[in-house]
């Protein structure tokens, strides 16, 4: 078995955007083990000196230098990390260059400062939208359900409240959902809470399987965790989609994120930043 | 006014991380206007002949080409899009070939599948996360309280609960939170629910003005939203945190994804994938 190599995000700032780069690079190897290390808001002389110093010491340890995914927009910074014994896959040097010359603009390679108005928009567009999900989930109220983007239905564990927060969270969309009990189930109607706001009806089903495992470690060998419960409630929340012509997808093999911008694009939702 | 250049994301997956780095690189030219699309999912030769007509389309209608950030794994799509008339920044592209060298690993150049066991681990740690940052946001119960990596403490609308739910959604952290009431800052000691998780414990503070700018909004001309409430009951709160060495941070000017990150650095979170 080989040694793992080992990473380094270094940034800046968060380094959410070099671990999602590094990741989605690393994710192409998949026979492969990495150690990984992130670095964020070096943003000193002084923290710069201390994180290539743990870059270099981990070479040495490792007989290896390791791969360093560096987003860093200050220019002094970014030049003396530079010099630490990695492998550096550098983004902003990489683009930035080439995109100011096709923009015919100079950057101003400045870490973006957060004291502007779009920044305390898109904050009160997110806690907006998190309140709403929140004071909507699991269908505890029908107050102002007319002001949501999107209503999630499913069966109960279909992951419908992990997506509402995502959809929230990463794009100000106002996501209610409601769970699809027993007693909706059986009806041919659509439940009366949602009924008035079929248009912004989505389904999520997943695959019965799937379903039990995930409530037999919510209730461990309850009814409402059998394979057949599972599988009778997933058939009829599939019919009700299909006899009300609601769109919907099924979430067993999709990320939370792959489920937030399927919908975003399903239902041609607006982003509120 | 110039017209504002037009910017194409083009992805065969979700499309996130072409977002966030073409979004990081064009916050560098923060005087100029921009236009966004995102085509996520663009996995089948059809789907980028679709969006390759509409990149041409936009080149002709606006005179200049278009941006496009493309990150598509798959050879044939990626190489089809290459052929669009766009000024195209290419992240697998310019990364895959240089990393397999330095990894001496060929890359599967394969969409991630989301089968595997590590993404339904992902998926259930995910879960669990958001389970119990909703069980235990606002202070609500304190059963299982001995459970959370981190219990976040702050006057009401100081940021808490977006801040828990991203790290629960990004990271995987078990983050509760409790919301210090006008009887909790009277009180020299910690709130009985908390006081146990001392170690736990971290502090949000908030700019006055801004608290009393969100308080406004909600509950319009209260005593909460006036800007003497605000001031004392932050003051109170910070005294609390200082007395008792609890860490802290001021939220005002800091992102989501910036507090998040900063918490997890400073309480030396562990992150559960």
């Amino acid at each position: 078995m080989p040694q793992p190599r080992h990473i380094f995000y270094i940034s800046d700032r968060t380094g959410l955007t070099a671990e999602n780069i590094g990741e989605a690079l690393l994710n192409q190897f998949g026979n492969l083990e990495f150690k990984r290390y992130t670095y964020p808001f070096i943003n000193t002389v002084e923290k710069a000196k201390e994180v290539i110093a743990k870059v270099n010491a981990n070479a040495e340890a490792n007989g290896e230098r390791p791969i360093a995914f560096v987003s860093v927009v200050d220019d002094e910074i970014r030049n003396m990390i530079k010099t630490a014994n990695a492998y550096q896959i550098n983004f902003f040097e990489t683009f930035l260059g080439a995109l100011e010359k096709e923009l015919n603009a100079e950057a101003t390679l400045a870490a973006q400062g957060h004291h502007s108005i779009g920044n305390t928009q898109r904050y009160d567009a997110r806690m907006e939208a998190v309140n709403f999900s929140l004071n909507h989930d699991d269908g505890v109220s029908d107050k102002n359900l007319q002001e949501a983007d999107v209503i999630l239905m499913g069966v109960s564990r279909s992951g419908k409240t992990p997506t509402c927060l995502y959809l929230a969270l990463q794009y100000g969309i106002r996501a209610a959902n409601y769970p699809l009990i027993p007693d909706d189930l059986e009806s041919s109607d659509l439940p009366r809470m949602v009924k008035p706001y079929k248009d912004k009806l989505f389904g999520l089903t997943i695959q019965p399987e799937r379903l039990q495992a995930i409530r037999q470690e919510r209730r461990p060998n309850s009814t409402y965790a059998q394979l057949n419960t599972c599988r009778s409630e997933v058939a009829d929340a599939q019919a009700m989609f299909k006899r009300h012509g609601i769109p919907y997808t099924n979430t067993t093999d999709k990320s939370v994120e792959e489920l937030a911008v399927y919908i975003l694009q399903a239902c041609q939702l607006k982003r509120r930043f």
